[in-house]
């Protein structure tokens, strides 16, 4: 009988990855006189790996490392024009609209009827404070755990504190790495909802033979999801 | 009776703004050739102001202020190696020891035998639990909250979350602003513990006659202080 329902935030319940996506393409644009796009692309995300344990996840550490990257392949001669376009890009990313993904907003409201949920999400603290309040949806849940990392311990910290068993606690996602895998290792139910875009470090394989792992295409397929695993 | 202690972590517990000092005489130097010391710490302020509702607080984005900063001073000619500089002392601060100030170390141990503790403190999610699993006294702490801002229903959610009473809870910080007033605003206790560094956008008048107000030189004096408060 599933009892609490843990939703991922970003390219879960709204759109994050699209953002990102424009701003390199821009950021290509940008820099095209200094670097060809392919080769910038791996710079960035080779800055962005490097950062990672520095900076955490979110936008003020990728244009951090947009701007290490320009500077790393501009040489000298970077005019201040091409950081001040950083800058305002980056800018442009925090003050981004937050716009729900398509069934989102019947499912929770679906869901809330039935079910405790929280948001579980990394990034930066102030910018998903701000996406949750943006998003309308925010009172419809319970809780919401801003975290640095998804790992067991975190999914099994969020459990005991909503005095949830692992094994009536579900977590959605579009990572397999931070939400999905790291819910069943926790004993929780982990349910991936593949985005068309997710960052290539959120990669991991699908533990698809794991009894307590399912895939849906949509978060409005996750009502008739829980009903059934709550029928046994 | 006190049964709650909570915490600030940045110049309560551990050194913090000392490194923002140093860091900005480095980039005071490093931007001598296109401004004045004293203009160009108005303008980085400003550019901490400014941004302070987008970035929130923390290292990240007082980087991204300090290059936007560089590129408002230097006009066109600013050279990819200032802009490296001040990614490098960025990551430098980032990667700063966590000293405790003195005091501490006694006081956390001696409090933590007859009261529970937490953390209250703002920032960079990422930055600030990597401090705290750094500082040591982690383990001396019921609970770790780390906030985008400090409001007094920052400190109404934070008593609540570990169930105290607000009339028996007390926070102690250097900052007026954030640490003391909405503490006592929330129905606890505030107590002031000035540091001879604070950021300007943190002070605020001391509320003096407030009964549930007191100010210490040092944490070393908060254990004699909150047996006098429980003697009434």
């Amino acid at each position: 009988m599933i009892d609490l329902i843990a939703f991922d935030a970003d390219d879960t319940l709204w759109h994050n990855e699209r953002y990102f996506k424009l701003t390199k393409e821009s950021f290509a644009g940008l820099l095209a006189d200094y670097a060809e796009a392919d080769h910038l692309e791996e710079r960035l995300l080779a800055a962005e790996k490097r950062n990672l344990s520095r900076y955490g996840f979110g936008i003020k550490g990728f244009t951090l490392s947009m701007i290490e990257t320009a500077v790393e392949v501009s040489g000298a001669d970077l005019p201040a024009s091409v950081i001040k376009t950083i800058l305002d890009a980056g800018r442009d990313m925090l003050d981004h609209p937050v716009e729900l993904l398509p069934g989102v907003g019947e499912a929770i409201d679906r869901l809330s009827k039935t079910h405790r949920l929280v948001i579980v999400t990394k990034g930066d603290l102030f910018h998903q404070e701000r996406k949750i309040a943006a998003s309308g949806i925010a009172d419809y849940f319970a809780g919401v755990e801003i975290v640095s990392d998804k790992s067991p311990q975190t999914y099994s910290s969020v459990f005991r504190r909503f005095a949830a068993s692992p094994d009536d606690s579900l977590m959605i996602g579009n990572s397999l790495k931070s939400d999905v895998i790291p819910a069943i290792e926790a004993g929780g139910w982990g349910v991936y909802v593949p985005h068309e875009l997710t960052w290539v470090i959120e990669h991991a394989p699908a533990p698809t033979a794991h009894p307590r792992y399912r895939e849906i295409r949509s978060v409005s397929e996750l009502p008739s999801l829980v009903e059934g695993l709550s029928r046994g």
